[in-house]
Parts: structure tokens; C-alpha cells; sequence
């Protein structure tokens, strides 16, 4: 059962097309979905999803590895699970941004639900499920990532919108922000498809040094009024 | 432009159909999403949707009420415009309980994501589109609504979740809650259409006095596990 969250920089690979080359014959599941490990462990309610590819080998992991505050749903959408947990690492980093600027819990909404339907076109373009976005590995990891300071990704983006320099911030830290990581292949996967992910294409570019905090905001608020959808 | 939530409680209408009645031939629109007033009045960032029967009106109400700080979006969903913002303070009160009781930011997300999918299954059903509910008036203003103590329906969930009486909190305020009067009508509707609802069907519970917070806490936790969507 694999818990990280990522995609093959190299390659644009998920964790479980990774693991099937490396270890011919495994039957890999996902476990991805809102849970701190500090609630997990203090036996607060915590619910997430379970992916595996055989729908029966996913209701069985559920089953066994649930208990009555620790709850897993299953689903065989391997896709849908894993390209939500590692989007949403991306997405943090910029709600993180907005935090450390300060600009206030109501861009930070509209941010986080933008940010979403960025990450559902994603998805959905690389054949996740709309549905699996929508659940608990989806939109329900990208509100407690982006909604807490306890989350890597966002503590990581609030550094950055302080102020702090990339290099000041992973150079005083122990732990992985995955969406560091995950920004660039992101961006480069869909600027192939020709998927509009402003959101998640600045973080991209702040990471890699190509543009500044306050240019990613200025561009992001000049974009022009539109429809909603 | 009507800026108020709501259903009316005694006939299930919207406030546009309210309006229609109250002052025939009277042309109204909707402006709704994440946006508190502090943030609007410090000048922060803010995005919201304008609804609108007619297109050209939204898009010219969207266009004369915008500036670079404060972005409307316009729609002419007038119904999922309309029923996101009133269900979601009646989920507002819910995620306020969770935290109340301290049950964590994991169990948080979890009640939110799946408060959401109540909302979207409401909100259909009475005609609302699925995009409108996915944007910034539906997800966008429930994550802002159940994401901070400002918001008064969820600073309300969370003295219900402290233990006092809704009495007792009601007596101590000046500002309404809209929640406790969306939902008795929100849960009379999804109980005329069958919608599964249990999240906002126990708010209305407990607003009523029929059901204690912890027995519809174990309610919630008590539900079989099963596959996501």
C-alpha cells in the first residue's frame, strides 16, 4: 500500500507504474486522503480513500485496515487517487503564498476552488474520475492541505510568500515538500495537453527560480473577467 | 442584487422567486461567494459569482461592480448560485461542532468533502448546475464558511460543539446565523426527494432540539464503510 504522493519527474509516471517496473508480479494500492499523522495517531476521526485496481482487493484492505475512527473507503480509480494527492502538494504551495503575503482567507478560498478545477481538468485529462476527485483523496486532501499550517506544502509556500528565499527554507528543513517536486512535471504535462493550469504553472515557475512572488499574484488578479464556467 | 442567504422556510422558495412576488416585474440578481466584509473593506483580494437570468446583465452588473481587488464572475444560475450559499451555512454548522469537540482538521476536511457532496446532490436535484456548485458561490464560500471562525455559522457550531445550549448562544449574539433557519427546510426538502442527507438532516436535529451533539457524532461514525463514490 503505497502512502507517498508524486509523479515521476522524469518520466510523468504515477508510484504504481513506477512500482509494477521496479517489482515485476506487485499489486500495488494507494492509500491517499485528509489525514494529519498527528490526528491519526491521537485516535481522532479520520477518513480517507483506498485505491486498488481489483475493486474486491480494495474492499478487503478497507475492511482490514479500518477501525471505527480511522475509516477507509475504496475505489479502483489508481489514477484519479494518485494524481489528486500529488496536485493538491502543488496547489499548497501556493495557498501557502497567499498566507505568508497575508492577502486573507477569501482569496485564499477562491485560490483553493480555482486551484481545484485546475486540478480536476488534470486529472480528469489523464483518466482520473470526475468523482474521485470530488472525494476524500481529491478535494478533501487539497482543504486540509491548504487550509492548515501543519501541512509541508504550505508551511513551504508561506516561507516563500514571507519572503524567504527557496534555497534559506529547504536549507532549515528536515521534511519533503512533495509539491516542490511535483511542480515542474505538473506544468510540463499539462502544457503538453494544452491545459490551462495558471495556478499551478506559477508555482511551477517560482520553483524554479523563473519568477517572482509578486509577478505570479499581479499576473494571476489581471487576468481577464469571465463567465464562471 | 440580493446579498442574503436563505430558503424561505415555509414554502422552500428562493429568495429570487420571493423577491418576484413581493415586487412584480422586479429584475433580480444574485452576488454570493467567498468573501468576508473585513476582507472586502481592507481591500484583500476577493472573487465571487454574480448571477444573473439573462447573460448580458450579469455580465454588465459583473463588469460595473468589479475592480482589480474585488473580481465578480458572472453566471446565469440563479437556483445553484442561490441553494450553495444557503446549504453551505447549514454545513457551516456541522464543521463548527467538529471543532468545537476537537475532533481535529483531518475529521474537518472529511465532513467538509462529504458535506459537499451533500450539497451538490441538493442542489442538482432542485435544479442548480454542477459547475455553479463546484465554483466560487458553492465550494468556494463553504470552504471559506468552514474553514474560519469569523463565520458566524460555524463560530455557532462551534459553541453547540463546546457544550452550551443553543439558547444560550443564540441570547449572546447580535448577528444571525442563517444556518438555524436553512436547516429544517434544507433537510424537509431532501426528505421529500429522498436525497441521503445525514449531515445536514443531524443539523437540523440538532437546531430542533431532537438530537444531542455526540449522539449524532456517533451517528456519523457509526455508518458502514463502503466504496467511495
Amino acid at each position: 500500500v503505497l502512502c507517498a504522493k508524486g509523479i515521476e519527474q522524469s518520466t510523468g509516471r504515477l508510484q504504481t507504474e513506477v512500482a509494477a517496473e521496479a517489482v515485476p508480479g506487485i499489486v500495488a494500492a494507494v492509500l491517499s486522503g485528509p489525514s494529519f499523522a498527528a490526528d491519526v495517531v491521537r485516535g481522532l476521526p479520520t477518513a480517507l480513500t483506498l485505491a486498488a485496481a481489483d475493486p474486491d482487493l480494495g474492499r478487503r484492505l478497507a475492511d482490514t485496515l479500518s477501525d471505527r475512527r480511522f475509516r477507509l473507503y475504496w475505489s479502483d480509480d489508481l489514477t484519479g487517487v494518485q494524481l489528486g494527492g500529488a496536485v493538491k502538494n502543488v496547489l499548497a504551495i501556493a495557498a501557502g503564498i497567499l498566507d505568508g503575503r497575508q492577502l486573507g482567507a477569501s482569496a485564499l478560498a477562491a485560490l483553493v476552488t480555482r486551484g481545484f478545477a485546475e486540478l480536476r481538468r488534470f486529472a480528469q485529462a489523464l483518466g482520473g474520475r470526475p468523482e474521485t476527485l470530488m472525494g476524500l483523496s481529491g478535494l478533501g486532501d487539497l482543504m486540509l492541505t491548504c487550509g492548515s499550517p501543519l501541512s509541508r506544502n504550505m508551511s513551504l509556500g508561506r516561507a516563500l510568500g514571507r519572503g524567504e528565499s527557496l534555497e534559506a527554507v529547504l536549507g532549515g528543513r528536515r521534511s519533503v515538500s512533495e509539491g516542490i517536486y511535483t511542480a515542474g512535471i505538473v506544468a510540463r504535462l499539462a502544457a503538453e495537453r494544452r491545459l490551462d493550469m495558471p495556478i499551478a504553472t506559477a508555482v511551477a515557475a517560482i520553483v524554479a527560480g523563473e519568477l517572482g512572488v509578486d509577478a505570479a499574484i499581479e499576473g494571476l488578479l489581471a487576468r481577464p473577467l469571465k463567465a464562471e464556467d
